[in-house]
This record gives C-alpha cells, structure tokens and sequence, in this order.
C-alpha cells in the first residue's frame, strides 16, 4: 500500500526519456569537444568541508549554499566549479603540469528561491586553464575558440561570443580619476542593453556623484563597440587613447591578442564581437571576460561567461596560479532550448533503434537477432511480453523506435526478418544481415542532423 | 595569503588526470553499452525529500544517509539509484512505456565509517527492466547478457556471473518445513564460501535450533551447484526435487529459462554459472538474484549484484510494478582494478594525443595546425607559454603525450611540421597532412587495446 506521495524537489531538472536522450546528446558532444582541445577531464567531490569552500566566503553564495553536519563534520555541496577546482589545483598542484586544461562537467547546488527557469540543481560545463606564475594571452583566445567549436559541434548558428577587457575599463577610469568609483561604474554600465544609456547616464550621476561631462564620456566610451563594424575596427578606436594609462596599454595589448588568433583558430567574424560594456559583476575577473548570447534571443542574457583571474587558489597555497576560463549553464540553456523549440525534433529519441518482436513461444531466435544488431552497433531492444500483435505494435509505436523488426514462424522457417520502418510504414522481408544494412542506412540519415537549431 | 589548507573529504574519490582519463573510459564504455542494449539513460536529482527516499524506512541506510534541512524542507541525498527509480517511475507512470528500460550511472552518498577502499561517494551504474503488472523472465536472462557484454566490452574475461533464484530456495526450505526460519539460513548459506560448511552447519544448528538431518540436507542441496560441470548440470540435478512444491518448480522454470537463454544472448559457458549459495542478503529480492565475481579475486566478492523483485514502487503507487536489474559497484570496482594493476597502462592517459609547440613569436601557424588537427578528430593542445626548448619538451613529457609537434621558422618557410613520436624518438618532417595521417595511425594502434587487462 503506498505511504508517500513520489515527488520531485522543486527547482530540480528530471526528464522524460525522450529528452533525457537529448541532452545526454549535448553532454556527449560537449565531452568530445572540450576532449578535442585538449582538456583533460576532471571530476571532484560534490561535497566539500564547508571551511574549504566557502574558504573565499560572504556574499549571496553563502545564503544559497546547502551546508550541514554529519558526524561531527560541518559540510557542504559546491556551488560552482571553480572552487572545486581551486582546492584541486592547490592540493595537487606538486603532481599537476602547468599549464593545467582541465574540463568538468557536473551538478552544482544553489538554494535560491524557485522559480520558472532557476534551478537549484544545475549542471555547468566548465573549461579552465591554469598557469604556474604566468599564462600566455593567447589562451584568452582559446577559450572562446574552444566554445565556438562546442556550439558549432551542438548545431547553433546564430549566437555571438563578445569579449572585453577590464584592464581596458580600469585603465580608462583611471584616465577620467574615477578608480575608486570603477566597480560602480562597471556593474553600472554592464545593465547598459538591459535598461538603456539614458537610466545609466542618471543612475552614474545620481547614485555615484559622477560628473555629467564625465559621464558623457563613459557613454561615448561605451558606443565605441557598438558602432564599429568590426573587432579590428574597435581595436581602431581604442588605439586614440593608447599612451595614457599603462593598464589600459595592456589591456589594450591583451585584447588585440584574442582578437588577431580568434581568426587562426577558424572563429568566424559573425560569432564574434569586441564588447566594451561587459564587466561581468564578480570582482573575481582581473583582464579578459567573456559573454556569449543567442542573435534571436537577448532576452536570455548570457548562456557562456567567463574570463581571465590573476589567482585562482589565493586562498588555499602560497603559489600564484593565474588562470581563464568559461561556463556554460547547461542545465538553463537546456530549459531553454526545449520552451524555444530549438531542439531538433527528427533527431531519434527512442531507446533503441530497432525493436525486435518475437512472434513465437521460442524466444531464441528473435534473441540471436539481436545479439547480432548488438555487435554491429545497433541500439536493439527485445520485447519479450506476450499480448496480441496490436499491443506489440502499439507499444514500438509509443516508444517512437525507428524501426520495428517481426520474428514469426514463417520468417524463422525461411530464415529472414519482417523489418517496418515506423515513420514510413514500408515494411521489407530481408536476410538478417540486408536488414541491418537497411536499418543502418536509415539511422546514418537520420542521426545526421544537428542537435539545435537556431 | 592563503588562508584554508586545501584538502579533498575522506570517503570520496579524487582522481589525477591519467586516472580520471581511464575512468572515463570505463564510463563511456558503459554508456555505450547499456544504450546498445536498449536501455534508455536517466538521470534524477542527487537530493529528494528525505520523506521519500525513507519511505521504505528502517536500518542500516537511515543511520548512513546524509540528511539535512534548508529553509523549511527535510532533504537527503540519494544512497542508491533504486529508490530514486521508484519514485521516477510512480511520478511518470502515465508518461512511460512499460516495459520500461532505463540505465542510470550517477553518484550516491552513504555515511559509512571511512575505510580503505570504502567510499561515501561512488558511482552505481545500474540498469533495470520495469514491468506494468508482469515481466516475463527472459528479461532475467538479458539482464546478466548485458553485463557479460558490458565487462567484455571493458576487457575483462576472467569473471562469472553467478545466478540463483530465491524461489527455489524458499520452496526447498518450504519442503523441509522450515518456511519461518528461511530467511536466517539464506542468510547464512550466502557466507558458505567465506566460512565454509562447518562452521555454516554450526550456526544452522546452534544458533537456528535446525535438526542435524536438515542441515545435512541443506548443505547438501548447495553441493549440487558445486559439484555440476555447468549449469544444465544444476538444472538436471534439481529436476529430482520437482513435483514437491509449487514455488520451488516456478523457480526451477525461471532459472531454466534464464540458462537456456543466456546462450542466445552470446554469454559463453565460462562466464556464467549457477550457484545455489547466492541468496543476496536483502529481503528485497524475489526471484532471480545475481552476482559476478572475478575469478582470480575471489576475496573481493560481489562486484555486480541484483535480481528479480516483486513490486519496485510499492510505496509510491498502487500500480503493481516488477522488475529486475542490476548495479555495478563503479567507484569500488576502479579502485580494485586500479590496486590490483589491472587498469591497462598501455592506452594514452594525456589530455591531448598531440601537443603543438610553437617555436616563434607569431603563434598563427601552429594555431592553424592545432585547428586542423581538431577539425580531423585529433586531440590537440597548444603550448603558449614562453621558455627555452628544454622546457618545452619537458612539459611534453610530463603530460605523457603521444606526439609533440613543433612549429618553428625553418617548418613554417618550408610548409612543413617537425612530429616527434614521444615513445620511441622517432622524428619526422612531414607536411601537416601527412603528419596528421601517421598520428592517426599511430593513434589508432594504440587505442586498440582493452581498458581492463585480466
């Protein structure tokens, strides 16, 4: 007699098999990507001795973290990769080669209130590279070449990756004497496409007392990337103030850097943008920062953020560990991806590619046949239920499977297969190894789509 | 400063990356596998209502499980993925087709004492077939198919999996009128190989107050599956005891239809065995139950264990739901394989099969090498850093990878790439195709190995 009513947490992602099929689609394009570039893969505890992670501490991550005890121990679940991994690099940094690349794909836990959309268990895909005391700018150009060939391997087309530096930012604060107000300015001017030039104008003189002349300037700072028609022509633009901030020369320095290699590493120019407005809000990034957003659909704000770090385990060793890296929100870009309709939906989702259906007591043969699709590489499921042929049918129908295979008496007496194809009903009487042909002829075409689209 | 020593839970796995690379393997080659065989992937929260996971309630898992309460709700973490089915399939039930075929590879938490060995985080790799109502017992011979398929597939040969059925048990004990004390001599038998028929028949005697003659007889039946060459040995053997009770002789049906199958399936005589002693502790299991030793490791026992069970949801719905399955021990298996040397050192463990050293300021060139090289499906990495030649082939070695490949100006005039194959010395200049074409090659040599040696 049932005693609990089954639920699910809300805020927690659990899918039908259908999409299920899809997104373990994306998990594996994304472990062959990052595989592909040269990431070696990581996977650490999901839970952590609380002092460990929250070793950095305050803040809203503190709120939202779960933490608790057990055995006297006080503990928590991470709430990002990048902790994970600070710990990781810090404790066996004597064993690790620098540079250190290094891809996690995992669950990551925050309490936050639920709501459409938000999850409190989410999976991130994570790329990161670490140096031992210093690190070429020329991986800040990796990174979004890396997640440019991870889209392009998902089938999104339209999306751009935008890049800035906050070393250009500083820099240029500093020129106006408003260091100490940059922090401001910058999670300012970062809402700039959100609420628009006029409500940051106010809000930089109002709220931080900054001069309107100077303001002005900020915002004319601001349109420089958006009303150049290219990278290189930003790049341009910039060049007008080199030789007055040393910081801003780096920055300067760093971002032609990303911008001239994004080309030898095949990033095309419409997925890519110099933009000068991002900051991203953590403090936690010190030169590049990264920004990826959908063409057609801005709204969603950014699905893959990032950037360089000066120090990525300041707070477990003495060395210094200078790093970049990206995120990219899987869980959410899922979510989304499926309420947008992007998913491409002729893309199999079924268990198996063919459903084997034993039309007699002896259930031997039908069991061979799949045992040989098995060693050829097709996905084959056996139904081994009696019922009327109706409900065999009925039952390959709501699965969705590709193909349904029959084995009666006449097909095991002339030592052939009856194989239907489920979309298109043509139905063929063929040898078991013409009938793999077939049906793998078929999968190849049908599996030869992108997995989104847009 | 730092200012928290890093430090990683004792209990939970952290892996370096040529570990974590061969553990990847074995994930793969899992997924693969269980999809192969029609088994569609699923993947549910880590945490649930603590409710739910305890709904069954009780024992030993209560006082192991991690449980906690954040912002007014009673949470825990998985400790298997049996439950979590269950409540999966209660909640979808209306959504499923059943037949329903999921396998599940994902971590679970057990607050166990920290021991060698042991682990609070592990990894289950299960796979389960639920009915709606009834299941027909082939599906208890696919399930060991597809595990001797799965090990086969990860390079084991040396293992057995090991088959018995509860109801032959209980219909043998039911014979000698001993139905109320079944479940204590189950119980016992199961330890017969640890502490061997002596001190079995004590504990039968002494501590279960079972008449000498019966224990005998017990001890006796078990010798059947011990002294048969093979299992339609057993089965014949076991025929002689037909006819004396209903429950015994649908066992003694299921065990022959699983026998008689397992060979249409492919499993070959040396894998399989049936074994009378097996009872699986749990009262949970109803029928058919597994386990899988490896053979030149007894003392490890159970490697992959499951079975046959009445009703999976019981405490969730009142559909009435059978199923069987069974689960790999991942987390504790890899570390076995890995103590015992049986992880093959032969297969490449580095982040990239080809580490591209470029040996001039303009680093376009190897760039563009390292972004073919990917674009034709080999791994490759960029070393960007500054540093003398010496340095640089260091860090080539330190990483383990198969080829370095330099990019200097004598290559680039020459429309050429220097490849040094890092095992035997072996340099070449070659064109970038053609260098592609002998790494691919030497690639495809050595991935050719099995994962597990043994």
């Amino acid at each position: 007699m049932p005693t609990v009513k089954p639920r699910t947490l809300s805020g927690f992602m659990e899918l039908l098999p259908p999409a299920q099929r899809q997104f373990e689609r994306v998990l594996e394009t994304l472990r062959q990507t990052y595989a592909l570039c040269g990431f070696a893969p990581l996977d650490t505890p999901l839970m952590e001795a609380a002092e460990v992670l929250l070793a950095k501490g305050g803040g809203e991550t503190e709120k939202q973290i779960y933490r608790f005890q057990k055995g006297g121990a006080d503990l928590a679940l991470r709430f990002d990769l990048t902790v994970p991994l600070a710990k990781y690099v810090a404790l066996h940094s004597a064993e690790l080669s620098f540079p250190f690349r290094r891809y996690q794909i995992g669950k990551v836990y925050r309490g936050e209130r639920a709501q459409r959309g938000r999850f409190r268990e989410f999976y991130q895909a994570d790329i990161d590279i670490i140096g031992d005391g210093k690190l070429s700018a020329a991986n800040d150009a990796e990174i979004p070449a890396v997640i440019y060939r991870t889209f392009s391997a998902l089938g999104l087309r339209k999306f751009h990756i935008r890049v800035n530096n906050r070393k250009i930012l500083s820099g240029f604060y500093a020129m106006l004497g408003l260091t100490d107000k940059s922090a401001d300015i910058m999670r300012t001017v970062d809402k700039l496409e959100k609420i628009g030039a006029d409500k940051v104008r106010a809000i930089l003189t109002d709220d931080f007392s900054i001069a309107a002349a100077d303001a002005d300037k900020i915002l004319g700072f601001m349109s420089l990337s958006a009303d150049a028609p290219n990278p290189a022509a930003v790049l341009d633009a910039l060049e007008a103030y080199r030789g007055r901030n040393p910081l801003f020369d780096t920055g300067l320095d760093e971002l032609a850097t990303v911008v001239r290699y994004l080309g030898a590493f095949g990033v095309p120019a419409e997925n890519f943008a110099v933009d000068l407005t991002i900051a991203r809000g953590l403090d936690y990034y010190t030169g590049t920062v990264y920004e990826t957003t959908l063409d057609e659909y801005p709204e969603i704000g950014s699905v893959c953020s990032g950037g360089r770090y000066d120090n990525l385990a300041e707070y477990y060793a003495d060395r210094n560990l200078p790093g970049v890296g990206i995120s990219i929100g899987l869980t959410r870009l899922f979510y989304i991806l499926q309420e947008k309709g992007l998913l491409n939906p002729e893309l199999p989702t079924a268990p198996a590619d063919a459903l084997i259906l034993p039309m007699t007591d002896d259930l031997a043969p039908a069991i061979s046949l799949a045992t040989m699709f098995r060693e050829n590489g097709v996905r084959a499921q056996l139904y081994f239920e009696g019922g009327k042929f109706k409900k065999k049918v009925g039952y390959a129908d709501k699965l969705g499977v590709p193909y349904a295979v029959f084995m009666g008496e006449d097909e095991i007496r002339g030592g052939v297969v009856t194989c239907k194809d489920m979309a298109t009903g043509e139905q063929t009487t063929l040898s078991a190894a013409d009938t793999l042909t077939r049906i793998r002829d078929g999968l190849a075409r049908r599996e030869s789509g992108r997995i989104i689209l847009g």
